[in-house]
C-alpha cells in the first residue's frame, strides 16, 4: 500500500466513527481545535516563517507571499472561523422527509455525511483549518493537499488539529495532509476511488481544470467565474454604474467579480461614459467591441479571447448588443455559469433574465459580488460550485452531506 | 464536428428551449408521444422483429431475447408509463427556499433542469421511451445510447418520439439516439463534456464499472447491489425466513435482490434450516461459511469471491457471525451500498443498524426488494443511485434536476 492508500484507509475508518458522532462531541472537538490553534500558534508561525523565507528565496510574487503569510491576527481569524462553524446547526441526522406508505412501511430520507472528502488547494494555509472544520462538522473525514509553498505551515497546522481531535476523543485520522506535494501525489489523490467519496479543488482555473479533467473520483467543480452584468435599455443608469463599479473593483481577484459588461445599444452612448467615470478611479482597462471603442476613446479593441477571459484584475470587457435576445445569447455563449446580473427597471426583462440565464446565481439590480456562502446566509462556505450535479452555487455544510433512506417495517415482503 | 458533437450541440439548444417550457406544454408533448406510440406501433414491432431475428441468428440467450422482445402489450405498457410520467408533479420551478437577507436582497433557490443527460443502457428497448419521458418531464434534453441488439427497435421508437415532439411544438432534438453502437461511440459519449451535464449508465455491472471508470462527464452510478439481510439473535425467525425468501427469490436478477445472508450464531442452528425450507422451493444453492456448512449439509463451502458476488440468480451466500459488531463489519466490508436489512425485535439493535450501515436504503424487518422509485412513492424511477453525490437510492424526477439561486435586489453593492 502507498502512503496515500494507508491514509485513505485510515480516513475511511475515521469517517465511520465520525458518522456516528453526535453534534455535541463534534462541537467539543472544534472547540479543542480552536483552543489548540491559539495555544500553539508559535509553532505555526515558526513553520510559516520558513515557508515565507523559502518563498522569498524562490522569487515568489508579493501577492502570493501575502496569501501565504500567517500572523497572530490571521491565526485569530482562523480560530474565530472554527468557532463560527461550531455554532452552525448540524445538518447530519436531519430528516429531509418521512412518510408512511400504503403497505405500512415508514420510509424516511435522512441527512448523512458524504464520507471522505479530498480537497486540493493552493497557497493559503488558512484553507487547511477552514476546510477541516467544515468537513468535521458535517461528519466527514478529509484528506487535504495544499500547495508546496505552504507545506511547512500546513504540516504544523495539521499536527495541531490532529492532536486536538485526539484529545477530544476522535480519531486523529479525521483530518490528514497528503505527505508530499509532488504532481504524482495530486494524481494519486485524484484516482483514490477506493477511499474518497468526493474531491473538491479550490484555487485557480488551471488547478480546477486539471482536477476536473483528470480525476476518477467524483469532483465538485468550483470557482471559475466569467461573470456578466447586462445593462438593459430600461436600467436605472446611476444604479447600473454603481453596481458595475462594485462588481468589477471591490475585489477583482475573486470568482464572483465582473469580467464582462453587456450594454443595450439604446443606452450605450449615455451609460458607457458614466460607467467609465467610476472605473477610472481604479484605472480599469476597457477592452471593447467596435461600438464601445467608438463611444469610449480610451477603450482598446477586444480580441476574441477577451470574451472568455477571467482577468481577475482591473480589466473589463465591454460588448454592446442590439436587444435582450442578443444579450442572452452572448451570455449563454460566454458564461461559466457562475453569477450573472441584469440591471433594469423593466419587470418582464427582469423575470425573463432570471428564468433564462443558466448560472448558479442570477441577479436583478445587485452586484454579482454577493455570490458567497456568508452573504447567502449559509454561515460558511467550502467553495462555489459551478456544476449542476450535487450542489450549485455557494456550498455550506449541507452541500457536504448525502442522504440515506431508512425504512421501518413489520415484516413486509414484495 | 463529429455526428455526436452535432447531436450534442442540438441537444444543448433543445435543452435551453425545454428549460423555459411550462408544465402544460411538456405534458401535452408527453401525451403526443403516448398517442404516436400507439398509432405507429406496427413500425416499432416490425423493427423489433428484425432485431429479434438477428438476435436469434447470433445465438442470443433466451433471457436476452425476452428482454429485447416487444409486443402490443409491452408497447401498451410503455404508453401507460409515459402517461404516468405526465401525471406526476413537475419539479421544475419549485422554490426550494426563499428568504430576505438583512441587506434587503431576496434570495431564492429554485429547481431547474440539469440540462443534457446522457444515458447508456443495454438490450431493453422500453428504456428508450421510459428514459426519454422522465428526462423530458424534468426539462432535460437527452442523448440515449442503447445496446446494439436493440438498435433497430430503438431507432424506430426514436423516430416516433421525435416526430411527436415536433408535432407538439418542441424541438425534435429534445431526444436523440446515438447513431451507431460501436465501442467508440460509447467512449465519445463518455467524453462529451462540452455538451453533457451528466451521464447515467443503466445495466449490468460491467457496463456500470466501465462508464464510472472511463467517463469524463459527471456520472451517476446506479444499480450495483450486493444486498445483505442480517438475522439478529432477537429476530422473529418466521418473519426472517419469509423476508429472506422474498428478498432472494421474488426476482433474483434485479439489483435489490438479496445476495448474502448474515446470521447471528445464537439463532443459526434454529434459523438456517427454517430458511432452507423456504429456499428449497426455488432450489436456491447455498454457499456458506464453515459454520453454515456444518448446520446445512446441502450447503457448499463459499469461496472468498462469494462474499462480493452479485449472483443475480438462485444462489445465496450465508455467513454466521458471533455478534452485531461482526455483522456490521462484515456488511461494511462487502456491501455495495445499495440495500441492507436487519431482522430483529430488539429496539436498540434496529436503531443501531439504521444509524451505522452506510447504504442507499437501510431496512428493519422488511425485504430489500422495496428499494424502487414506485415503492418509495417517487412515482417513477430512472435508476437507483449507489453513490453519495447528487442522488442516493431510487431516482425520480427531482433527482434529474439541479437548482439555481435567483436574487432580487434594488441596487445592493458589497
Amino acid at each position: 500500500m502507498t502512503i496515500l492508500e494507508t491514509q485513505g484507509e485510515a480516513a475511511q475508518y475515521a469517517a465511520r466513527v465520525l458518522a456516528r458522532t453526535g453534534t455535541a462531541e463534534k462541537n467539543d472537538a472544534l472547540e479543542a481545535v480552536a483552543r489548540a490553534l491559539t495555544a500553539r500558534q508559535e509553532e505555526i508561525l515558526a513553520a510559516n516563517a520558513e515557508d515565507m523565507a523559502a518563498g522569498r528565496e524562490n522569487g515568489m510574487s508579493q501577492a502570493l507571499l501575502d496569501r501565504l503569510e500567517l500572523t497572530e491576527a490571521r491565526i485569530a481569524g482562523m480560530v474565530e472561523g472554527v468557532r463560527q462553524v461550531s455554532a452552525l446547526p448540524d445538518p447530519i441526522g436531519r430528516m429531509v422527509k418521512m412518510d408512511t406508505r400504503p403497505n405500512g412501511l415508514i420510509i424516511g430520507q435522512k441527512r448523512v455525511p458524504l464520507g471522505v472528502i479530498g480537497i486540493i488547494y493552493e497557497a493559503r494555509p488558512n484553507v487547511t483549518v477552514d476546510a477541516a472544520a467544515l468537513c468535521l462538522k458535517a461528519g466527514n473525514a478529509c484528506i487535504l493537499r495544499g500547495g508546496k509553498e505552504a507545506f511547512r505551515s500546513n504540516h504544523a497546522i495539521m499536527a495541531v488539529l490532529r492532536d486536538a481531535l485526539e484529545e477530544a476523543g476522535l480519531p486523529r485520522d479525521c483530518v490528514a495532509l497528503v505527505s508530499d506535494t509532488s504532481r504524482e501525489s495530486a494524481q494519486e489523490l485524484m484516482n483514490l476511488t477506493k477511499y474518497l467519496d468526493v474531491l473538491i479543488p479550490r484555487g485557480g482555473k488551471g488547478l480546477i481544470r486539471s482536477v476536473t479533467e483528470n480525476a476518477k473520483v467524483p469532483v465538485i467543480r468550483t470557482g471559475e467565474g466569467v461573470c456578466h452584468v447586462y445593462v438593459d435599455r430600461d436600467a436605472d443608469l446611476q444604479m447600473a454604474a454603481e453596481i458595475v463599479y462594485n462588481a468589477k473593483c471591490s475585489r477583482p481577484s475573486v470568482c464572483n467579480a465582473l469580467e464582462c459588461l453587456v450594454v443595450h445599444r439604446a443606452v450605450a452612448r449615455k451609460f458607457l461614459p458614466m460607467a467609465q467615470e467610476f472605473l477610472r478611479a481604479k484605472k480599469v482597462e476597457i477592452r471593447g467591441c467596435s461600438e464601445t471603442c467608438a463611444i469610449l476613446k480610451e477603450a482598446v479593441p477586444a480580441k476574441a479571447a477577451d470574451w472568455d477571459a477571467e482577468y481577475g484584475d482591473y480589466i473589463l470587457a465591454v460588448m454592446v448588443v442590439g436587444d435582450m435576445d442578443q444579450a442572452l445569447d452572448f451570455i449563454a455563449a460566454h458564461s461559466t455559469g457562475h453569477s450573472e446580473a441584469i440591471i433594469t427597471e423593466n419587470y418582464s426583462a427582469a423575470q425573463r433574465f432570471l428564468n433564462e440565464v443558466d448560472a448558479a446565481a442570477v441577479y436583478v439590480n445587485a452586484s454579482t459580488r454577493f455570490t458567497d456562502g456568508f452573504e447567502f446566509g449559509l454561515g460558511a462556505e467550502i467553495g462555489i460550485s459551478t456544476q449542476k450535479m450535487h450542489a450549485r452555487g455557494p456550498m455550506g455544510l449541507e452541500e457536504l452531506t448525502s442522504t440515506k433512506y431508512i425504512v421501518y417495517g413489520n415484516g413486509q415482503v414484495r
